[in-house]
């Protein structure tokens, strides 16, 4: 089969390598779309993310779809035909996080595109078929793909325990920014306030229904007359961070999903205690799919606003650069194959 | 009544002013004991602590217990001669925060040595009689007033969720951290590491309970070889809130109660979403004088441990000087009547 | 000042008494709208519910709304004019479910329309003025006075904990059967199934949103063929809570609103212990109003079609005799002053 | 090797079967004590639990400990000569309840001496490693099979939400109402009243800490004064249904582990909706091994004092009889390999 490898950073070159043969409790699925993350780019441009480090060439890619082509002997929940949607981290299930249900936790998971693990940008992948989840006919396979960050989304939500009549403000409106967006309004939240620079982003929330949008570039934080029950912070910024524990309310809750751009963020840490706040970290999601296909397919989420521009199988380091180089009209860049 | 004032920095003057008449849900008590918090010692050292500022003389002194001598006309819940403990913040009753059973963040609480608002070095306090609690007899007045203290170990314990088999660090072992070491071992707490610069301070953990102890000045964080369930932090330094991120465990919750010592703590958010940590203020308590006068008396927590020197009630001002002078034999200094 | 007091079962006799007086922290409103409730058609044919007896004249109505005409001296949150929806349940706020947020859950409680408390079938009443809510000029006092039942609903589903994605089952489609529907939608449910014995009220939860009605006269349980995440009964009957057990995901929650028509309930309790069910009891609310009106505003929740029928101030008789009388129109009657 | 097989009830026949060869993931396990159940019990007196029925030779014993004498080839957290208490339930690690760590609810449990699958009443079981704790050299054997029954107690007090300070009814004081005892004193617990128609049970709860027992028989319940925080039911009697609602404070938490001896119980739910009661089921266990062994090893928890009667693995069917035919001696039957 066809395969995309990273060589080095900047370098994507495609391989004939053996097509995986699925095992027993496995499907192996014909990949049709896949989602360029911010973490595929960054491997494609720096070779690494923190400890994570691209020593040997690897398939990037994530954010995956297909139909299924084939199924292990012990596979009864998928048959041959089969459109799926693939959870890309493989846990242990045998480690204290995984028998407790944080298995997003998991010291021993496999996670595609997180070295030394391949990712979906080839024609075929093995996957248990208990991580893939079968999805409406009336969803596409480039829809189906984003189900991976709108998971990051409804993990976020739940993080932050988003509430109705909730105020929440979401800190950055690229695509995690508008998961949560589209997540926080799902659980009945009144009010949803999306700060970012640029305001086509801003725009994208609008029509998604933030109930008002911030650029914060123009607006200075101090200006921002409220408080809010909830802030999602996805940005990264030292800016967003101190913004998170200066604009909670009193018993507010905090969720920080987007990594730090510095190693060390300075935090005003007489807010948290003062205003007794928590602040959480998320990461990944656990169980998130069969809720993300359900949403979407009784249209309380959309996903198919946030696709910007389409790619083919041969395209795939121009996939990777186009969100960088458009900043102003891309949320999302996708795979077709 | 006689009243000790303090008039300005590092001056505290006797005055004579009238008995508080109490009002209908109010009792009157005589003062018998009152405990030497370190919020005391700073205003009386520096006339403010952050925005809270002493500008004009005011009593100091918010743990406190004595004998009730008139009740008010529509109290029935206590009768002269009742020996009671002062629970020493009234919120409200009418904000969101009291009706939804948080009023420790209720901002329009009156807390007693909170500038404006008087203290309890002095003969008597006019108090509402739902904040006053019936203590045993066989509980002292000096260690009725220290259930104020304890309580915020109750309410540090009750936001951790420390569970059984827990392993929990407490960073730092002042009467704060003692008090949440002994809250943590109540609640089924397996290991309770502390630390502290201080050897005295250690080991009087070590007497009370802690598993292990670390003298922080002479072992450095690296060689911690655990990861911690929960950490407790009640130091203050930055260290401490930098060591709170790097030695909790995946999955793992962090209380802050320490204010830090500096307005902002560079903290490793990283560590925060990978190991999607809880990282949580505790500020004061609520509810907690019923379950702490019940804990001592089931003798599951100790008091008397704590109080390391008794002083008269002419002698405010050497109560509060007294804890810095003695690093290392003070833990507690408290004012008999 | 008119009042309808309820002299003996089923006679509502119209006295003149004087006006209230609002205290320092209350408000007189002038009342405008008051909605019919289950409890007193109860009261008014029975002249009691349990162990409520209505021993004395009393006046009944507690779902109520309407514009202050005087305030306190100590009101600032309210002035004159403003129109409002009353809370009807006034905590002693001092126990200790007064002070942990569970104020429903107070000993104390005086609640309109419980005897020996009044309710608001009359002219004016004196309420404390955190008790009642500003409500927007676009509500009508009628929509305003079903915030009550809404708040019912809303608890409910806070018991109930409904999550996005969550496949519901609401048993009972009478007024607050209808307010669950309505409060699991905005949570992001993701299925409601709703069951009554009458099919006017099942159209209306259709209209409201149900994604599946059944009319459990005609289809015998055994026929429904999913389970459910979540079950709200609100019919009361034997068989009702007997489909909560029966219809109940494994570990699913049931929440138990619909008083029972019977003494004693057959439950099978093996069920309870093999699907690890919760199953908890749900009694009026705590902290409902400004999220109902938020909720309202919003244009999230619809009251308006609740609203079958109003009455005037002299007809509060026949108002009380809508309801049981038209079970085949009638949703919830409303008496307008 | 040899096992004991229940051939029809009331007979137990020994066989020689082939040693089982453990998987890659397993350890094969020298079976050294294995204590008696009700469960086990029923099976060899009914030949059936409910459902559940015994249609072919099964082998009892599912409290069971040993050592490792081999292990698979991916083994790594065990190694030959280690000693082990068995969790005895298998999920299948693939539904959404091992996926959100209630693996306890896992539809597909493989779970020992239940039918069809075989218990432990044999020479050597093969068994996942990870479902194999390392038990610490203080520990006895037979102690260490007793693990199984904590972990019912552990797991109740976890769904119990037992806190510091509570008021604990545990009604019912066989091996399981002990278990719970124990664990709710753990977690702090200040009053634990224990009740039981027998007094040797009674002073056995008493020796291990119960702050008050009552025996049910010669004590109505009308007479108990107070009301409890949580209630833990653990005998299956339609009384002790009733007491525990009857029994829980306002806002209480009652958990029904006892299997009803009738298949419907009356429950009064008026209270249950009026005091607003959670009442839940507790169903084996999930994650409880690690703590219990922690636990134990800090003599935090007592084990001995529940083994009554040790048996040889010839005795099995006295083992099984024995604790019926010793109402007035006997809280726990261990067979002794």
């Amino acid at each position: 089969m066809r395969a995309m490898y990273l060589e080095k950073s900047g370098v994507i070159v495609e391989k004939h390598v053996p097509k995986p043969v699925p095992q027993a409790d496995e499907v192996l699925v014909k990949i049709k779309a896949v989602g360029v993350c911010g973490s595929d780019i960054e491997y494609y441009e720096h070779g690494r993310i923190g400890n994570f480090i691209v020593e040997k060439p690897l398939i990037l890619g994530h954010e995956a779809s297909g139909a299924v082509v084939e199924v292990g002997e012990s596979v009864t929940s998928l048959e041959v035909g089969d459109r799926v949607t693939l959870e890309p981290g493989i846990p242990c299930r045998k480690c204290e996080f995984c028998k407790s249900g944080r298995y997003n936790l998991c010291p021993n998971v496999q996670f595609m595109a997180t070295p030394p693990v391949d990712g979906a940008f080839r024609e075929y992948v093995a996957h248990p078929a208990d991580f893939a989840f079968k999805i409406p006919d009336s969803l596409s396979f480039e829809e189906a793909a984003l189900i991976e960050p709108l998971s990051v989304g409804i993990h976020v939500a739940r993080r932050a325990n988003v509430q109705p009549g909730d105020r929440v403000l979401i800190l950055g409106a690229g695509p995690i920014g508008i998961m949560c967006l589209e997540t926080s309004l799902i659980r009945g939240a009144l009010e949803v306030t999306v700060t970012d620079v640029i305001d086509f982003r801003l725009a994208k929330a609008e029509a998604l229904g933030a109930t008002e949008i911030i650029n914060a570039k123009t607006t200075p934080t101090d200006s921002y007359a409220k408080t809010f029950d909830k802030v999602i912070q996805t940005a990264g910024t030292s800016e967003t961070y101190a913004q998170g524990l200066a604009l909670a309310a009193r018993g507010g809750r905090i969720v920080q999903v987007g990594h730090p751009s510095v190693q060390h963020v300075p935090i005003d840490a007489n807010l948290l205690i003062t205003k007794e706040l928590d602040m959480v970290g998320s990461y990944r999601y656990t169980n998130t799919y069969p809720e993300a296909i359900s949403l979407i397919n009784a249209r309380k989420v959309h996903l198919k606003p946030l696709i910007s521009k389409s790619f083919s199988f041969e395209e795939v380091e121009k996939a990777l650069e186009y969100p960088k180089q458009h900043p102003d009209s891309c949320i999302k860049a996708v795979v077709r194959f």
